[in-house]
């Protein structure tokens, strides 16, 4: 049995999530993942998250007792402006501090209405209402800021050490801003993390968990023993690879464990950290000044949006179709019908027309294409559902890949176009 | 605010998930959804999740805070053979009951192994371990047996009311058929629900969260008093209504409020429980046998993305475009060159055009477009940043929509194309 000591040193965060719909299971707490993920990748760490139904019992005893612990405590939901949102004043009330109208949060609440013509309703203004001593976190996504409360002395705490409590607001493109942007300075300031601690991330496709773990793990043993903290994490057509290290030398086992790593693996490996591969290869086709078009069936625009999903799309993306329909495939990219009663519309030469068509029609440096079977329907003993085929033109000409992504439609898709984007990268690298 | 009294007469459930995997956010903690979902639905209700990490401190506080309050106390996960799962140790360590090997679970682990031609790890033998005085709930899907173990009269507790404290494993495939198979009979054999649970979400759309409630609580406050549980979760272009009751009034509560909000809201309402609105669209197209053509600029083919998300899309779509230059707009979609230079491309005229002209090019019943600028950059003070153009053709005409969507990219689209979708439901709805 494992158990490892306290280390009484390093500051203690919990996360409090309010919200009776995720006590009756109505949605998924993603907060949870995201908090921990960032605390953990900034050296924190999160000893205890706690999720209670948005009613003053429950809320009031997870605070007071993160409070008797915690140097940190981080509450998400309960601020917006319906009778249900209510962790501000049960938090100013168990802290014992008034709650106080403050007028520049008013504005702004005015001012985010009044920039979509709409009058702000009579409930909104709840929002603006500040404990006493607290310290706002503008919210430039939504009506309700964020609260940063220092707690000196903590009433709650043995020997009265002082802690911080943060109220966050639910939704979550208004919570991540506000955490990058606020929580995180003011975590630096209140306790930097203890020692150094240097995380990476290496982001791989075209290989699998296992294989990629084979490739490396005996290689970074010495490492290992160093300090090195080693973790996988499996997304669709994707592997991250952390690397992570504490103490004085981490920076140089992080450095030798990447080296390492990025020998075994390239040219498997596209990016680092958060970096998505579609980012990538926008990148890339912006330095060479090329531009990209799309021919898309079974991926049904995916391709397209997650391209669009990059600032600066713009220009490398003139244009791309979506031609669910055999008409469409003629009409919209002059796919001839022999081909397609000849291989059927899921074929290496469908394709192929697609890729060299889209190409020309849109005067294009490069086009992608996708033809496949997302299911449920539509499968054949020959050409299974989760059959698709990639299929790349540029100057050099056309070359298609086939590959079998049996999920659903939603993995399917994700599955998909990443092969399409890797195929593309790799082209890119190839031709310099 | 809405601080409803605790009903003690309710046996109160608390779920402790385990695994320093959730605290570092490397996973999802999917377990709590679909527990509190099982045991909301099932007429019980959580009042408390917490997740900590696996080591010796946390899971035995946590258990024995747990033990204090609730009835009964299910904890995920630290089942398994390897270091990390401590659970079953910490357990017996806290309730001061010695471990002891059980033959028969033994032998089905032996047999799991030999069924799979694999020699048993020596490892696994510390599965067959059990409490004193537990209930093994046998496990056939993997070799962590789950355990329940009743705690009478139960130290931790003041009046020393007796607790059930049930183990499961982590894996779902195997927690979830040990809670249906053995779980819910000893629930209902320890206390039986209170009555009944009904809970119904409605889903809006083109209303905000404020001005919802402000139309509708005022009416719903008889039968709030009459024990209605009325939640909202605000979502991107999108309102969740939940009506929830319990006990033998409930199907008769719930019903009544969805008729009243069902009456002030349309057409508001587009759907209920995990309808997507584009799933809505897709049905009614099919009933209509409708095709839908799409003309997508700022969207970058989301709106394709989410058509074809719904199995049987291909029914009703035969093919959309993603112009998001002009000469695609002009070469693609016909969209006339004075037009752009007169109005430029984000525009109601232009708008105008492309749902037009996809409508024909396609053949189909009706057309959405969209033209919009989705930033960062491409704003003008007559034309900031988020201002977004809806266009429908059907045969009735076009109609174009102005709106202000002032977001990040990702939710510019949603919202974008939740208002397109919407769009398209009216005009369906109108037109029958």
């Amino acid at each position: 049995m494992r158990v490892p000591p306290q280390d009484s040193s390093r500051l203690t965060v919990e996360l409090i999530n309010t919200g009776s719909e995720l006590m009756l299971g109505r949605v998924l707490n993603t907060h949870q993942q995201w908090l921990c993920r960032r605390l953990a990748d900034l050296g924190y760490a999160v000893t205890r998250q706690v999720a209670v139904p948005d009613t003053g019992h429950d809320i009031q005893q997870a605070v007071r007792e993160s409070l008797a612990r915690a140097d940190l405590i981080i509450t998400t939901g309960g601020l917006g402006p319906t009778s249900d949102d209510v962790t501000r004043e049960l938090i100013a009330q168990l802290l014992n501090k008034p709650l106080r109208e403050d007028a520049a949060i008013l504005a702004q609440i005015r001012e985010f209405f009044s920039a979509r013509n709409r009058p702000m309703p009579e409930r909104n203004r709840v929002q603006a209402l500040v404990p006493e001593g607290a310290q706002v976190i503008a919210n430039p996504h939504g009506t309700a800021p964020g609260l940063a409360i220092e707690i000196r002395p903590n009433p709650f705490r043995s020997a009265g050490a002082a802690s911080w409590l943060i109220l966050l607001p639910g939704p979550p493109r208004e919570l991540r801003p506000l955490f990058n942007d606020a929580v995180v300075p003011l975590l630096h300031r209140v306790r930097p993390p203890e020692g150094e601690f240097v995380c990476r991330t290496l982001r791989a496709t075209g290989v699998g968990e296992s294989r990629l773990q084979e490739t490396i793990c005996r290689h970074l043993e010495s490492l290992v023993g160093e300090g090195l903290d080693l973790g996988y994490c499996a997304r669709i057509g994707q592997v991250d690879v952390r690397l992570a290290a504490r103490g004085p030398a981490a920076a140089r086992v992080v450095e030798r464990a990447e080296t390492i790593v990025r020998r075994l693996l390239a040219p498997h490996i596209f990016g680092t950290e958060d970096e998505q591969l579609e980012a990538v290869v926008v990148r890339m086709l912006t330095e060479r000044k090329f531009g990209l078009a799309l021919a898309e069936s079974c991926t049904g625009g995916s391709l397209a949006d997650r391209i669009t999903n990059v600032p600066g799309a713009s220009a490398v993306f003139p244009a791309g179709v979506v031609t669910y329909s055999n008409a469409a495939k003629q009409s919209l990219l002059g796919v001839r019908a022999e081909t397609l009663a000849r291989d059927g519309a899921v074929s290496e030469a469908v394709a192929r027309e697609m890729a060299h068509n889209a190409r020309e029609r849109v005067h294009a440096d490069c086009a992608l294409s996708v033809t496949g079977i997302a299911g449920p329907g539509g499968g054949t003993p020959a050409k299974p559902v989760g059959t698709v085929f990639v299929g790349l033109a540029s100057a050099g000409g056309v070359v298609v890949e086939r590959h079998f992504n049996p999920y659903d439609r939603e993995t399917f898709k994700q599955a998909t176009t990443q092969q399409a984007l890797e195929l593309l990268r790799s082209h890119l690298i190839q031709t310099g």
